[in-house]
């Protein structure tokens, strides 16, 4: 294993408090616990909270602050936060309209996340919930009772960060949550595993001319795996899959995220996404946002999803494009 | 070699019509040329032109728009452009201000951009330069004489850019440009090489526990390998080497850049910037600006760089903080 670390064990704590370090005018660590807190908390409004295992920088630290998250909880390197450190955040996070969690759909963070939520109800803070499960590729999985969470839990943040900051109610980001989630679709192919720093070895090999499609962000068995192809090849394929999910018509409108898993070059991103606006234009979409680079990560994998979204609503594709103050966004 | 990728001879092609596709809003590409331009070029105003080989993304592209780049040229993968494509970035960027010229230390760039300079001021466009050679790990170069531009490139285009968005003439920014390129170095440690598409193996091999210290971000030697070690002496190694050239006093003022060679996870370059902060402190240096994530690559070099500058004036740090739009900043 060659990483620019430490000792395995510490590198949550110290990559927290380089975090913290680096971004002092946004964020904030409460103590030293995994909860990472926004400088712009407002009294009455609604409060976002994300989190989970880390290892998927940027997320979910990087889109803490105005706009998006109010806090983000990071647990042990792919393994939940406990429902204290949840516990901690929602009661930091919280300044009189009640709190909102974005929970990407693995069986640990539901529990660990609802947990919370019900210790938090008992100090009478209002919670309410969304999980999100856009990854296509497989029903259950791995860590998974259902579809994955993935790329696309980054928009989720992301429009419902917007509606929060505009002063939305718990319950209309709720139903707002809910509106969305169905209209996001994630699909990942993977060229590499990912480490996990205290296990210091790949979670999974692939062969030297071999990817797999719809692998997950902790390394997760995807659906197939194939001779590596040119890039017009895996654009084809995962437009399709996605296509035969949504059952598109030309003239709708959707957005694009292009998602690096850690250690694919910009360049082969653009690359990619250069190969879908052909497909997409073939069938005759309006896409009308666009997103390009590492959001949700696996570490150090090589490989890249593509999420979409189904603009039905004017005011989501506003609300991808209302100005934020992040790191990472 | 395992890359999302077509032909290996259209990446950058194909990679500069995906930038313009996904950021359409803020940049164009003049022509089929490598040349991406500003959709926000003011009258009156000087623009500021850098560029060189592709396979440093985001570096260049991705600093253009309004406070930083006017326009980018994009040569072949780490090839330098033609004088005739810098001369087109020229002509289109020029506003009747002039244009600045930011150079990174290679034979071809300086070659190629005072070529184009020649060219321009034929036609009466007035143009200014700057070499940048931050990089403090070699004198002289696989393709250098002098030391080598890297990161510090982009902290140039940073302050700069404000400069010239604030109404700076063309020889005010050149009177900065003077007086901040002798204050910013650079010195990175890679852990792999880099693979051009059209080699499709890495230029240099090192030992699974292996690292290289003052590597350029072509993959040019660097001055010494050694056995892979924590973070924390990564972080003395390379602070210790930039302390000698600063020969830095307590209570001096600098900025930070941690900048990804292409595959280092974010939580990597978190720990180590921890490690840095720590070293920092204890000189008694004050930080006020720091920078985390990838700015100027190798590709898929897997490694990490520390650029820091001196901040003697304090409009460097008010330049540093300007807001900007563009795609990676």
């Amino acid at each position: 294993m060659k990483k620019i670390i430490n000792q395995p064990e510490n590198v949550v704590n110290e990559m927290l408090d380089g975090l913290v370090y680096a971004h002092g005018d946004l964020i904030s660590r409460v103590n030293d616990s995994g909860v990472i807190i926004s400088n712009d908390l407002k009294q009455g409004k609604v409060a976002l909270i994300s989190g989970g295992g880390s290892g998927h920088e940027p997320a979910h630290a990087g889109f803490v602050g105005q706009g998006m998250l109010g806090a983000a909880v990071c647990g042990p390197v792919f393994t939940s936060p406990t429902p204290d450190q949840v516990l901690v955040a929602i009661q930091e996070a919280d300044k009189g309209a009640g709190v909102f969690l974005v929970i990407k759909n693995y069986s640990g963070d539901v529990m660990n996340f609802e947990m919370a939520k019900d210790l938090a109800e008992m100090e009478d803070i209002q919670v309410e919930t969304i999980i999100v499960d856009d990854d296509i590729a497989v029903e259950d999985s791995t860590y998974t009772a259902g579809k994955r969470g993935v790329a696309g839990t980054v928009l989720v943040h992301k429009i419902l960060g917007a509606a929060a900051d505009q002063g939305a109610t718990l319950i209309e980001i709720k139903e707002l949550a809910e509106a969305i989630v169905p209209n996001i679709k994630t699909l990942g192919v993977a060229l590499t595993g990912a480490t996990v720093p205290e296990v210091g070895h790949p979670g999974f090999v692939l062969g030297e001319d071999e990817l797999e499609f719809g692998v997950g962000i902790h390394g997760e068995p995807g659906y197939s795996k194939e001779k590596i192809a040119p890039s017009k090849e895996l654009a084809k394929e995962i437009v399709g899959k996605l296509k035969g999910q949504f059952n598109w018509q030309a003239g709708e409108e959707f957005g694009l995220l292009v998602n690096g898993l850690g250690s694919t070059p910009l360049m082969e991103q653009y690359v990619f996404i250069n190969d879908v606006k052909e497909l997409l234009a073939a069938d005759g979409l309006t896409v009308s946002f666009k997103k390009v680079g590492d959001y949700m990560t696996a570490i150090d994998m090589a490989g890249l999803s593509l999420t979409m979204i189904k603009l039905t609503e004017a005011d989501w594709l506003e609300k991808l494009n209302y100005n934020v103050q992040t790191i990472a966004w």
